[in-house]
């Protein structure tokens, strides 16, 4: 297979570039000092020309070509047809987006981030509106290149979870709200029930940063081949299966931010160290989707790390550590208070409950504002009305509002839908998980999380990007996507914690 | 200047590449699990092949001979004549040297390095000295590429110190060495003199750590622009001017490694951080050769650090974060042992007095090897002799003789004098400072470093690579490097130290 080894000689430079540019970007949000900013920006932008450049020119084309007539016997489970099938979806995507238009998008983005930044630092809408007006026109203009059969919103879904249609979307959410919305409001009238005001404590960071290094190694990220850093906002990124880096924030006076953020990120990191070492440094090594690596850090931050089991088994040992603030506190109070449920406007501070319904809002206004349905200067309205109809709540003004997100700055649309993809997945894989393997709550509680790290590294893992997202769902599972198991999931939950 | 501007974003690209591998060379060293080295060296080797390709091509010798025509009637001092003349000089290395060489000398030395460590570690000479004489073959052939008029060693000096030749260094070592071999030897009969056991207390790495920290801001390093980490090696690299980064080490029973390591390494970062910001992310910006550079940290580790007025201010300070270990050792028996002189056979571990001596052997063993006067054989030999003659010590085995040094195996033929040469730099570039504003030593005993800095700013590092080693040297001090000034020093110091 001479012409599929040519592609992969050249394929390791352009993931030597991207990696290159990952340890950069990591650097710079965890170490690097504020003078080197401009540096950094003129740094990266060389880096990813030159991965850009080099995956997207006809050679890459041509290989892959010639590459495919070689591997066209190759069973579809190979990691040769996978590789050719895998590259030839993303050497579409991004050779038909003109250049042009590419670096247009880059330029707005850019200036929008800030422009965003100020918006919401004054709440200012109509100082952005702007801003949006020409990304969600350029959207359009991304969309098309693209191209899409049925709705618009396709072409920009498919960059982030392949395969993954609206109308999918679109179905799953509304099977969701239906329940949901009384499940929430049911809360709502409930919210009593539980009191979370230990977590305001004062909680020192040092401490909160041995527990979150002691739970992060003992679900079994491996620190050999990664480690846990500082960051404003947490992420988790890979220079290579063997060196995947993944971050956290502490807040002095809110326990959960660290705790929680550090076991999503893990999730993550469990899923990047877990591809075979066979396709390291190959562009199948990593996660197949955003919803299905939000599958992961979802699963191990709330089906694991809000339950019971795993609080038998840590809940001692945090008390240890602060024995001062949580020592008099009983476990039935602590496990409702880090799954209390409550009146947040902000998605990123919400809980398992209402995350969902923060993300179907954005997903439907970005359909409309996207199709021309909803105008740029209606969008706050939009918004507030949104948020009164599902979660009874009005933000008081638009930084609350609208203006929270930077995804829409940075021209992320048709992001939004994969985190709630990645929560309605992760309780479909944890209960075949746990139909395969019944022992994993118990060995849960008894702090051994290998045998449920197993199983995903054996069903989930391994694979890296060698199976779209649907397909893996339906190979692991055996069924689609749904949100039947995550309405039971949270329903049986949270009828127990507020005795519905 | 057309020519001139296609010149620079071609540079530009070159540049940031180099800064892309320094990030990553200092991640690997600071943060790196064990995990990421393979992916790391595939990384750095896509990175560095890039750099060198857009470097080395036709189309960069064009743009030069271009370029070169623009600003031929500019005056020598621009920034643009400086540019195109430094660019032309790199330009003339990299290209001089076949690239079937470069792999050559690339490949043996990957696996030479993992030789002498075992080697070293084993006390094995024999074993290491087949790849050393691959080495010494392979920098001929390096040497004979690059071209040289008188003597072999030039050609490789060069490359770390350009313009210097091998005939002025002898000159310089010769004339030392008259002086210095007794001073040594007075020195050494009166070594009762100082009792540095003080140093070898029990000294907490987190206020070690505060320690450096505190000294490397009161210097003039400066932290919105730079940071302080820990490494095996200490080491400083830049990624833009205003992005310098330093590196120290902690020896929990022995307070000067990181004290002085710091204090060396902040004097690199402070001319890496001092080039004019119009040069930034040009080729300019930085140190013109590693000779000027290690002025630059002997400066403020030696002649400041080490100096009874830096400690007037400082010891207080050391005094209250190790009150345990300091608190009853009066000032002079302190300043005495952090200048203590010892029977080192260690070229890294040895003071002031010592140092050079260690230099001057391999400089000669160097030029012997290379010149096929001294077999690889009895370079050991060779070797103690030469300890025993400078020195007055013998190595009791390789492994604290000829084996101690990472250099040789690396292929750094030619680097070895740049540590003198700084040395001797040094005082002469601080004797001129003092003519010029003679408040400096006042200054530094109050803790006001800023009337040296701004000196060594206005009239060294701003220029950055602009002046050749020798002409900056005669710019600054109206003649050329020397070595009485050093002498001197040295004697001065030495005498009142131990009472000679």
């Amino acid at each position: 297979m001479e012409k599929l080894e040519q592609l992969k000689t050249r394929l390791a430079e352009v993931m030597n570039l991207s990696y290159a540019s990952a340890v950069l970007g990591w650097d710079q949000q965890v170490n690097m000092p504020p003078g080197g900013a401009a540096a950094r920006a003129e740094q990266l932008a060389t880096l990813s020309k030159l991965a850009h450049e080099t995956f997207v020119a006809d050679e890459t084309g041509k290989l892959l070509d010639e590459a495919a007539i070689e591997v066209k016997d190759a069973d579809y489970d190979s990691d040769e047809a996978a590789l050719v099938r895998v590259v030839q979806h993303d050497y579409d995507l991004l050779t038909r987006v003109p250049t042009a238009l590419v670096q247009e998008i880059t330029r707005t983005t850019t200036l929008a981030h800030e422009t965003w930044a100020k918006a919401r630092a004054e709440d200012d809408y109509e100082s952005f509106a702007p801003s949006l007006e020409k990304i969600y026109d350029l959207m359009r203009q991304k969309a098309d290149a693209l191209g899409y059969e049925d709705r618009m919103y396709d072409a920009l879904l498919d960059q982030y979870e392949p395969g993954m249609k609206t109308a999918d979307v679109q179905r799953l959410f509304d099977g969701l709200r239906k329940e949901l919305v009384p499940l929430v409001a049911a809360i709502f009238e409930r919210l009593d029930k539980v009191d979370e005001s230990i977590m305001h404590l004062d909680y020192p960071e040092d401490r909160q940063a041995e527990f979150g290094l002691m739970v992060a190694k003992k679900l079994g990220y491996d620190m050999e081949r990664g480690r846990l850093d500082k960051a404003v906002h947490p992420f988790t990124t890979s220079f290579s299966t063997n060196d995947v880096r993944i971050t956290t924030r502490y807040y002095p006076d809110y326990l959960p931010a660290s705790v929680f953020s550090t076991i999503h990120e893990a999730g993550h990191g469990l899923y990047e160290q877990g591809s075979a070492q066979v396709l390291e440094g190959s562009p199948l090594a990593g996660g197949t989707s955003l919803g299905v690596h939000e599958s992961q850090s979802r699963m191990w931050e709330n089906i694991v790390g809000r339950s019971r089991g795993f609080w038998r088994y840590f809940y001692p040992r945090l008390q240890a550590l602060f024995s001062e603030q949580l020592g008099e506190v009983d476990f039935e109070t602590f496990y409702r208070a880090i799954n209390a449920v409550t009146h947040s406007l902000i998605r990123t501070e919400s809980d398992e409950v209402t995350y969902n319904l923060h993300i179907m809002l954005r997903f439907e206004m970005e359909n409309d504002l996207l199709e021309g349905k909803l105008a740029i200067k209606d969008a706050p309205d939009a918004w507030n009305a949104k948020m009164e109809s599902y979660l009874g709540i009005t933000p008081p003004d638009d930084t609350k509002g609208i203006l929270q997100d930077v995804h829409w700055s940075s021209g992320l649309t048709g992001y939004f839908p994969t985190y709630s993809l990645g929560n309605f997945l992760a309780v479909q894989y944890w209960d075949k998980a746990l139909q395969d393997v019944p022992s994993i709550p118990d060995d849960i509680e008894r702090g051994e999380f290998g045998s449920l790290l197993s199983w995903l590294r054996d069903n989930i893992h391994v694979h890296g990007r060698k199976f779209w997202p649907a397909e893996l769902t339906e190979r692991v599972t055996g069924e689609p996507i749904q949100t039947k198991s995550f309405m039971r999931y949270l329903t049986d939950k949270f009828t127990d914690i507020y005795d519905l």
